[in-house]
């Protein structure tokens, strides 16, 4: 049991706070031979990385990742894994000497200060520590290396919604996803919310997020029942991410309202004796295990709590004290969610993999 | 690894198939010293025992539990828990000898038919086998003991909506959810349901739902960060349920919509140095750790998948066939889903309880 | 975390008390499609069953196991593994009605008795409970079935030493080993161990032994580098039986008194390119991982703790007390050690094997 | 489950390969409020650090230990744990550019050369990659943390046997272990071991090893039973040492020979109704659980592979071919084990005492 790794075969354990010497992650159970550069890991960490608009943190950190293990040549020259556990290092440079002293003695709301300070009666302050969203650099990176064991498996995740404003499902299109700083599927849309985020962002404050993952490609019969199913183990890696209080599957809540009829995905034969399905309100899965269809998921992200409004909390002594976050903060850290999603589907995936792969029941 | 266990610390494993011998669970990691006796577990069993009302299933089955071992006399004669795995065992009666030809060759829309025979070439068909929602008996009977172990805990659960007619949380009252058949929360809102789900039995169709959970007297503290989770162990719990199709913690997904100042949950400094929380979007948690606040989780379950308007599907062989489920089926598996939600509710909870005890990080 | 499992990828869950109404095991991770009937599983509780010979205990048990889960007919009517859970359970029979007085309130030397009531405050004193020998009985159910999975494998065990009669290695043969009540590989050390053990046996004594497992037909490759080698998941299996005190592998202890040169199992090119060894010091791995070679491992078994001659101890109020231990109790515990050490051989390779076959690294 | 992590509330994951940029662990599960600095970790190091005697090899590595995460100021400015992971990092600075081209190519007898090549197709040759002996650095490390959270336990390590030479065990004096460059207990028998390692060493020859571990202070009640216990745990902790061959708790192999009578370790009421021990033939554990009496444990060390004379073997080609490793190598690679057996007592201890803590079963 460990409380900061992940995944059963293929298992990363994290490490690392907000501005310690480094973050990271450690990966067990990555199979040998599979080609393997710290580039190829970078260029997932550049799309989660603070800093490339205006409306995310404004914190400089280069996020460049080391392989520090598990990364060898094979007889072509190649860089390949070998099987032995892959330690990959991101070095904090961006810590910046500010006074800490407000945040060490206040409680934020909405972040986990106060619960920190009351479990282990120590916390590492600056940046919010261990539950700083700096964290999930190290989910990233360690997903760059879950999608490379799946290869035919493509995962893609875009921000379908900010405060109130969905983005309409018709115009959904994945090509425009890298063409604007919000992971929007549309473009149109895209403009509108950046002048609703720009508003957001002036006033000092924050808003929540929809994020939704699709993998397609996986196979039938991926995932396991019970405990171990596909469905639950998503929602444990989504709901893990910082800020996240929702996950749903498929059709998700909207499946309480339909009837039997409605919900039922119905089949064809299809050429090779799999079937076709005409809908997916299952989101892939049924029973846990995959059916051949895309995966699909999304989650809820909470708006940052570290806004500029005066908040009520309490300090590290049990009285009354305002709150107010200065300094870099996401005006939405939704949009950030997005690589961070992709990284827990493609563990999630990974990990499903090779035990479906063991033939274990 | 195991896909049929549950918990770290307080761990359960379950087996089992609908029309097998047997099914049951063995607890392991439960303290010792803790009285236990068969009738207090029959008491949970019975809640969610099908054939209550003509609202669930007509399945007649007694779901009557045996202690086989972890329980003995201790000085004082009472029967007590030993330290000692706790073996449960609840054998299967009614097990028709009706015909399954059919459902053995036909892959029944929503149901778990075909990925089963797809990722293991084999199944047991009858009544779903160990995909069949029966399973939660024993998970019902594993949370039945989890809740000792955490006495100053209350967990309740409540059906929050069927299908499109939701409670008005202003009538919401814990103390009508016994009074009537679907563990509503209020006592009209629970006559129109009557009458509504006439109407889908009627039919032979079937609806979705939403329950909520609610943990009171958690202290601060029980949980943990970053994979570990008090949210993600509790969506993968729920997600775990069979029909589940998504969970949220507190605000939920109605987090998406808020700004970071309706968001925040503001403190109050309280009598003991402890805050008084203002409000509770955050669902009791915070940083994965509780707050002190009640936990609340709420879950959808979709619209039961057997109903007797045909459905198109395929065959195991991969021909076209269509498929009308006759028998014994819930309306609405959600109501049937409350016992067992507060299972793994309380589950997850007892395990986070020891975790914590153990003072580990 | 679970005690009372064992196994990572084919994991085993026993349960159960020496005069509870039964004890057994749940098995997960058996792949599906596996011929298995209760009646294969019967014959290696057979050889474990007491009262065999007037050289153990006549304690009278059939150790009938049933099936309870996981097994049904797949197409061609046979009954095979399904991938879900396999429960067994063998009930407890031979449960004498005799007074418990005594054992209940002293502290037997050499049993869990006194370590069990100081960390549990309470057990099931009756044959000892949860730390009965009897738990066994359910390893060797579970070894029955994890031989099924590895079809090329042949495990076989003997007793090489009873108290200081070790077997003369040049007159081993494995033929012998079921013409005689010890497991003994040799006929005419057989016959001198039958008159050596009816002395001890009527002066109500005990005497150790020592027992060696041999598994032939594994591949070069199983086994797993660092904490999950093949030789430290072996150690921590045998190590687990009731009253083993030490494990080697290969040479063992005696590898200490060799030189690099003595101790190098040199090689020469082989037919298909694998190497012939031309020793086997290392007992078939070498980092962890299978060689080719025969897995060799022996484990030292400890005298009964249970025998006439009264010993010191105190009772359970830390009071002296002197301990007689009557009943029916095996004079060499190590005899019925045999199939119990082949029984966690099978597991440990059956589970390297899946573990393999996921190709982890 | 993860092949290169240790422990289940004292979580070890280690990483790295012998010349590769560094190696390290990073240990979940370390209580929070724990004084712990880099220094007091070195301490350890530096006792398993090659190159302190002309009878260790004589690569030179500083081992110097950084500490990347988990440890921060307390309110009274003491480095303490925080209870998030500790990432410990260890560069390799004495990678010397050599021609690693004939270790690359043949199979050195006794080392994992071959086993590696089979299982993962590509293997780091320099110094052994992954399955050198350097991953034990690792371990000492994380070993120095576990003794920080038993501080009432001392644990110490010595050589009892060199080959054929075993010390006296009535001179056995602890005092003595620091004074010589072997670990060993008795001053005299450790300037016969200097000459007989000294004809070993300039042999180009190697020997194999015994060491002996004891840890005292610790309570009744640590352990677990079955699958858990005390022995079981260390046995595969000692037996995952690189060349280790065999493990014994207590009386060990001797205990084969024991009759009931003497291996009955007797009891005597104490002073506060404990028991006094007559005898630890037990090796302190009863059931898997402390009994209060020290912990004994003895672990085999199998002879350095690397030796001057020729070596009959293969190549990767599997042609026969003749391995002679030159180079800087342990003439007894027994001795540098003496604080990796410490270590990997005290990370099974610190496990075991936090699982205690949990209470649970």
């Amino acid at each position: 049991m460990s409380h900061n790794s992940f995944g059963h075969l293929f298992r990363v354990t994290t490490f690392g706070e907000s501005h310690g010497p480094a973050l990271g992650a450690v990966i067990d159970g990555c199979p040998p031979r599979i080609e393997l550069t710290a580039a190829e890991i970078q260029v997932y960490l550049d799309k989660r990385k603070p800093g490339q608009s205006r409306f995310t943190t404004q914190r400089r950190e280069p996020d460049e990742v080391k392989i520090l293990s598990g990364v060898f040549e094979d007889r072509s020259g190649r860089q390949v894994t070998t099987g032995t556990p892959i330690a990959l290092m991101i070095e904090n440079t961006d810590q910046r000497s500010k006074d800490y002293g407000e945040i060490a003695q206040k409680y934020r709301p909405g972040h986990a200060d106060y619960v920190y300070d009351a479990k282990y009666g120590v916390r590492d302050y600056r940046g919010g520590g261990r539950s700083s969203a700096r964290e999930t650099a190290a989910r990233v990176a360690a997903g760059a290396v879950a999608r490379k064991i799946i290869p035919g498996v493509t995962i893609r995740g875009a921000l379908v919604q900010i405060g109130p404003h969905r983005i309409d499902r018709s115009r959904f299109d994945w090509a425009e996803v890298e063409n604007n700083p919000f992971f929007c599927p549309d473009k149109e849309t895209a403009a509108r919310w950046a002048d609703y985020l720009d508003d957001i962002r002036k006033a000092g404050s924050s808003i929540g997020a929809i994020i939704e993952i699709e993998a397609t490609g996986v196979p039938v019969g991926w995932g396991a029942p019970i405990y171990g199913k596909l469905d639950s183990e998503l929602a444990a890696a989504l709901m893990s991410i910082n800020a996240v209080k929702g996950v749903e599957i498929g059709a998700g809540f909207a499946a309480a309202e339909l009837t039997g009829e409605a919900n039922a995905d119905e089949m064809r034969a299809g050429p090779d004796g799999a079937p076709l399905f005409l809908s997916n309100n299952a989101g892939g899965m049924l029973g846990g295990i995959s059916t051949g269809q895309p995966i699909v998921a999304r989650f809820a992200v909470k708006p940052t709590s570290s806004i500029l409004t005066p908040r009520r909390s309490i300090d590290s002594k049990g009285q009354d004290a305002d709150v107010v976050t200065k300094g870099r903060h996401d005006p939405c850290v939704g949009i950030r969610g997005v690589p961070v999603g992709e990284a827990m589907m493609a563990c999630v995936l990974a990990d499903q993999f090779l035990r479906h792969r063991a033939q274990i029941g």
